[in-house]
């Protein structure tokens, strides 16, 4: 249940890691857009597996097909249906994890809830579903684009390697020309070492990414359940391996104190209303100021170990596991056009529904 | 728009600090529950302002009338409509802030959305309305108790002061014997102080909120939009004040490895499934796991100061504002049922989802 | 489950006929509109019991009261919460119901699902409860007034006796004219002659409402699962009673053929799009079309009869049941103002979505 | 926007007549259950064009592809992605209708709620989006099946030829032995013989299907907004060239007087609560009564006449139109299976619904 996420601008996704394909459908898109698929194909390829040294070696084209919602180049206000076939799947990789339970993976608790499941590379747990949401995410980004809206997302911090949150001073269009998407090139190196250093240990590590909304009005999100933060909290939480979402200040924000961390308005030389500084994270009660939306997300290191681990299986007896197949050592460089992926779809969606505030 | 939380028990509330009410409609109580009005009030009492020098002064009683859905003593599964009335209001308090945004407040966010706002006591986007979470959480908590699932959150830290996120050895009833609600007597009575000091600044301060969920079945949460920690960090996220949300290792989990931070599968002596340790919080891949849910949310200082703060007004003129009225310097010891409010709504929420997953 | 209809304008209802209160919550109301409070008195009061020989006697004032989303005399935006007290309540008139069904009544479906119910005046199936709908859609009126939409219903039928659907020729406010709300005041009077015998008898007798909704713009509704007319259709379906809607040429239209029922594209004056017909009713492909929106709605004979009626009870004997209390013999002319304001809300939904199609 | 239709079980659709493919996804498909392929590609054909003299003779095999969801032959409780793609499409023959407004069509309406459309065959308004509804509709009875729930419609009327409603002394399987669906042998000819007379002329016939939903417990539908008749007339009306919904005794119930209409209970020889007639179609209080739900549905002639019509384009200029390509002279036949299927959908959602209104 619950494969949708969004009001106005809909993602509905399906598909397994080893199944057929793995797909959606968008609802809500705006009509008269137009859909430059090159671009929609480059943000899925940031997402590919087998980019580099330190992500998985499985090497799909992961090439979009869609079904629907597009004619003659533009979007038509009706529903865009697309999928990726799953081509390079070794599904014998997975034969001995058919009936144990992976340590700190969805198999035990997938196979209480549903009395089954498709092992299969983690079948519908596995981090291969982001595919839809990358899709979703980019044409979302084709709205925002046009609206003045960017999305920038980066990693911020692997281990213990960390640029800060600050990030005024850095051209963060430098994290794209790196392997870990790190806008600082030497931490960016740093950081690579680790990974790989991580990944002949046969283990893993987690890190954090920050986000950088520019350009969005004042106005969005709503007052109570739907504040922005609660949304964008919600669809960063919903990726897989993250544990913590945190906006402006975040958790450092309980050592000062209140008059160390107000925002105050002033005017900016246009006479409109702005703040001295940011602390607030682009969002008040609920609804962005017209800063920068800025968050953090957390991202545990992955559960899949290329290591023995005790743990037990369906018959309720102990057993070893030791994890085969294709697997990345450091979710971070990879997850990066995911949490872009889900703040342009909020955004948007937060856009669309703050149009029906009003009567026009 | 979207005053409404839950999928089939469901809150949608109504209702601003110094309007007629504050309220809600509870949809989706599940039939023939024993409905123990005085735990409803005695929820609602821990929320209360007034209940010590830490707190606002702001006194009122906050006496719940219920309108509907009970019938003899039990649910009958149709809605249940409540209200509280606003008797102690100080309107006059807030007309020096009719025409101006308050610093890090909802003022300007709200003004430019709506064009239009009730400017007393921040009207909607007061913590006033959390009083309608605490009574749906109130009778959340009726139904969960019945299903032997306790939900307990308590102030962990106050500024710099931290009692740990290990409460194993802690008696979190305790935390109900303090004005704090710090199960640590000897560190609540520090944070008290902290709380005094900051007050007499007219200054406030943050801090963050652990919630322990005991008793939870596994397979509680879905996959993949609807991930059991993604629907209560939304819903954690969207109370007044909240910066972030993290469960499990959360944050600090980026330091360490993958192999340091699985949790083990094994067995307990009745032979059933458990893990040796509880790093991901009692969730795995959304799910839960039959382990307890353990999360932390953190709280900002508020942003209301008894000082002179620079600001602007709806003219786009440079004014000066020191806020007047009531006021908590520090937001926690109240929150803590607020949050145990949404927790319990939330489980009890993918509790009953939960029972639609198969035909029976 | 399910007290809330809508997407942006949403009502959640609450409520039993012989409870405290009956009342709502309206969610997405546009902000900046001003609230004609004896207008919305005015509607409560057409749906009032008491206003002639033709309807129950139950008479109470239901003065409504609002309790949030107001603020010197607009709406800002916030839910709007409210609710009517139930004070004229005969409670014993229904101690004889209290342990059996009534025929055609909701009293065993009821007991079946939830396994308990509140028996009083048939709880929360009443028709009482239609009073949420008419506070909600006065206020959606108000939108609509100021869009140039009117929304007009009005009793085309009582039994055999029938205006015909062809509503062209007439002067529909002559409808609120007479007590059985017929815009025909010589058939007015003979419906009200019917009802008068039909009641005098201990019997009860249906109808047919027929609605017209004009200066409705083109473009409303969606292509898939939410055309107009199904969203309208699951609207009018809702309202106690209702048995069967049809909009356009409805049932009729399967006697004609394909080339007598088309409504031609022609241009008219100032050479916009119009139809030379309106056999559509007003919507094509699920989206209006700019013409009169015209349904109607069948409502059964009232199922309480003053008559003994056998039946069975709870302990499943067999019993006879004749009601007592105050009981309208024909429902139509209370329904009316339903019908109205379910058609309102519905129109004022969709335009609110239809501003989110494109972004602007 | 809005592709999405139920609450537990849930379909969102995509697709156009002449694009890529039509299809969707299915979210909340109870885990467990036996996927019987070649059912679901039975139901199908059922729809399938060419199927006789009396449809459309467009000629497709309108074969099903899995993407997800199913594992091993069993439902995983995890969405299913589906598609068919459009392989006989003539895309030419709707050249002639690039720019102008086809009669009683969608096109205008689409054209100016979107400013763009995909006229090839109707793009998103065409009958072919169907397929989806019948894929979902098949899986839902394989689970109805399993609790022993049928569900059965069949052609009642075209034109003026009807074997009525009463449906107790029909074998309704043999609708499916005859080209029009009608279980009266003797009038399917004559049915059969009026359509293809309609046919001859260029013209075309509508009718009425009635459906029969057996062995459904008692229970399903909620008191509000989601009265079982309510969801179940929203699903029918949403389903192309349909124009009216009514159940038990409809429209004509208001003809007769409550006396007559009433439902008496009474104990079958089980000693359970049954009623002596079934006027209420099942469904009493909008909660199923454990009756036979009965209903029917209004279909119009359709829209395409092979004649000349007069109508305007998009640049408002005055032209005239005749259809080319292949189309139905009359809908009911195909409509049949498309109605059981949003009818198994909608039982078998509120069935799941229904298991979350106590805790177990």
């Amino acid at each position: 249940m619950s494969n949708t996420i969004g009001t106005i601008f809909k993602l509905t996704t399906f598909g397994e890691s080893h199944g057929n394909a793995v797909g959606g459908v968008i609802d809500g898109m705006p009509s008269g857009i137009e859909i430059d698929m090159e671009f929609i194909q480059s943000e899925l390829n940031r997402r590919r597996p087998g980019q580099s040294t330190i992500t998985t070696s499985r090497n799909e084209a992961d090439k979009v097909e869609f079904l629907s919602g597009v004619f003659e180049g533009k979007s038509t206000g009706c529903p865009i249906g697309f999928f990726v076939r799953n081509t390079n799947q070794h599904s014998n990789d997975y034969d001995n994890m058919r009936e144990l339970f992976r340590p700190s993976h969805a198999d035990y608790t997938y196979y209480e809830k549903y009395g089954i499941r498709d092992h299969r590379g983690g079948g519908r747990s596995s981090a291969r579903i982001t595919i839809s949401r990358c899709v979703a995410g980019a044409l979302a980004k084709l709205v925002l684009r046009q609206l003045g809206i960017s999305v920038t997302a980066y990693t911020m911090q692997v281990g213990h390697l960390s640029i800060g949150r600050d990030y005024k001073s850095l051209d963060l269009s430098l994290a794209e020309t790196n392997s870990v998407r790190c806008p600082d090139a030497a931490m960016a190196e740093k950081m690579e070492q680790l990974i790989k250093e991580v990944k002949r240990d046969g283990d893993t590590i987690g890190g954090i990414i920050q986000c950088v909304i520019s350009g969005c009005p004042v106005g969005l999100g709503s007052p109570e359940f739907d504040k922005l933060h609660a949304l964008l909290g919600r669809a960063m939480l919903s990726i897989n391996a993250v544990k913590g979402f945190e906006y402006g200040e975040g958790f450092e924000g309980v050592f000062a104190r209140g008059s160390e961390q107000n925002d105050i308005f002033t005017l900016d030389e246009e006479g409109r209303v702005t703040t001295k500084t940011n602390r607030s994270g682009g969002i008040q009660g609920g609804i962005s100021n017209g800063q920068d939306i800025v968050f953090r997300v957390a991202f545990k290191p992955v559960a899949t170990l290329l290591r023995n681990q005790e743990t037990v299986d369906i018959h309720h007896e102990k057993t070893v596991f030791k994890a085969q197949g294709r697997h990345d050592p450091c979710v971070l460089p990879r997850a990066v056009p995911v949490v872009e992926a889900m703040a342009a779809m909020t955004i948007l969606d937060e856009y669309l529904r703050n149009q029906a505030v009003k009567v026009k």
